[in-house]
């Protein structure tokens, strides 16, 4: 008999993040490839997978063949969307097994080292996710530009259009004029150029500009976080209502905007325990002993 | 010597038209083709020119081989991006003479059949626009969703923004859930999925919803509409600065967002006397008196 060896795989829109751990759930090796949102290619983001796989596997030492062997656990941004949730469900995967769900689900595993619990991601997007009885429930999340308000995307976005209507003497002076002109070097219609087609990351980018020009009281920056954080606030206790034994909020932005957010909801916050590709590793190791299929795991509606 | 005949070309996001007349300015034919918008694609701007031309052409009973005759002067929308008119420009076209200029800049002419005057464009997006003492101001028109506040793209966005607010229960509830669940046969996450990746005019396409539900008083719709006319009557109030004999506000929106402007704005609103299509031949006949050459009309400056 082979030995079993599990693949924890957290896939996001800038990155997909692989690691290997044997039974008894010792980190053997990890990489990190490309994106991972099937929302912006399914193609890549299978490829990024496999890449990162394969990364892994030779960060571990182990050959190539093993492959084939591995029990994977892979949690992606975008298959919350039913869709693409199929979509990637479909792939001839390379794997032994492939268990599959959001990387809400592998972050909130990873962040408490339990099944259950309720999470806040504010990074390039931002989202809610609550599990509790097995029940999931996801807040937001629906993606730029419709939604994630105060996730990095929004705020950059947020910025751009107060810096329009600036340039045309319809909205207030900014600091942030200045501070995206040093940035994408580009004022007023120029910056569309500069924009025009880009993923979300792109907007993403300008959030530090935000909050640098926010904490230098510049009225628009200001009021742009706040109507970010309060976002953010009502999320955090819609989760709440479902009475989380542990909340925590990660991703690139988590630590600048918690300072913005309301006191009753910071003293909610708990330190994440583990990181989301912990989580997948964790989520792998748990479905296998729940089926030897190649079962998939099927969300929860919202 | 060959005769001398003028085209006009009036290109947009969703279509071109294109009309041909004689020297003494009586239209003989006109056509229609898809959109010419270079900043959703210059190939297809370029092809929809060409192809709207022969159509007007065959329309006039004239032959293909009239192309390499006609003075054409051409309005697009995208070409107040400098990097968008620079390539138009370089464009080997199969004409006697391109004059190039702003689908605003025909919009006015055409509107207040002469060379002077402003114009607000509300339709898929929204610009304003005036030409005084050979100055030009624009005033909007960045596009979406960094701008175009009050055009039909933006209308449907903020529609769809609430919508999913409403969905996650962190706004109010809105008439717009079920309208848009109507046309789009989508609600909560599966509208992003809809919406994904498709141009503004796919926004657009919502706007008369958002007037529909915030005629019958629906507290949401009305603040979204209320908003978009706040800034378009604020425009208004930028071009009249520059003191223009008239003010039109042209496009598929402008009756009705009309209703939700300010007093003084829609009592200073004047009829539009002419099309973008009879502004664009009024161009080429213009340019065409001003000399011989390929010359192509630089726009002001912002």
């Amino acid at each position: 008999m082979v030995e079993r060896y599990y693949l924890g795989v957290d896939g996001g829109g800038s990155k997909c993040k692989a690691s290997i751990a044997d039974a008894e759930g010792r980190v053997l090796g990890s990489a990190q490839s490309g994106p991972a949102n099937p929302f912006h290619g399914v193609q890549q983001t299978l490829h990024s997978i496999e890449s990162a796989a394969r990364g892994a596997l030779r960060n571990a030492g182990l050959p190539d063949s093993t492959l084939g062997d591995l029990v994977a656990g892979v949690g992606l941004a975008g298959v919350n969307l039913p869709s693409l949730y199929q979509v990637i469900s479909e792939w001839p995967h390379p794997f032994a097994q492939l268990h599959l769900t959001t990387d809400l689900r592998i972050a909130c595993l990873g962040a408490h080292q339990s099944d259950e619990g309720a999470v806040i991601v504010t990074g390039t997007g931002s989202c809610g996710f609550v599990r509790i009885g097995g029940e999931e429930r996801l807040v937001g999340g629906c993606g730029f530009p419709y939604g994630d308000q105060g996730s990095g995307a929004w705020l950059g976005l947020e910025a751009v259009k107060s810096v329009l209507l600036a340039s045309d003497e319809l909205g207030p002076e900014t600091q942030l004029t200045d501070l995206i002109a040093g940035l994408l070097e580009a004022r007023g219609v120029a910056i569309v150029e500069r924009l025009s087609g880009k993923p979300s990351s792109e907007y993403a980018r300008l959030a530090p500009l935000v909050f640098a020009a926010a904490e230098t009281n510049d009225p628009v920056a200001l009021a742009i976080v706040q109507r970010g954080a309060d976002y953010i606030s009502a999320m955090a206790r819609k989760l709440l209502i479902h009475k989380p034994l542990r909340l925590s909020m990660i991703g690139g932005l988590a630590e600048r905007l918690e300072p913005w957010l309301d006191a009753d909801v910071v003293g909610r916050l708990a330190r994440p325990l583990g990181t989301p590709d912990a989580g997948a590793l964790r989520f792998a190791v748990q479905q296998s002993g729940l089926s030897e299929g190649r079962v998939t795991y099927v969300p929860s509606d919202r």
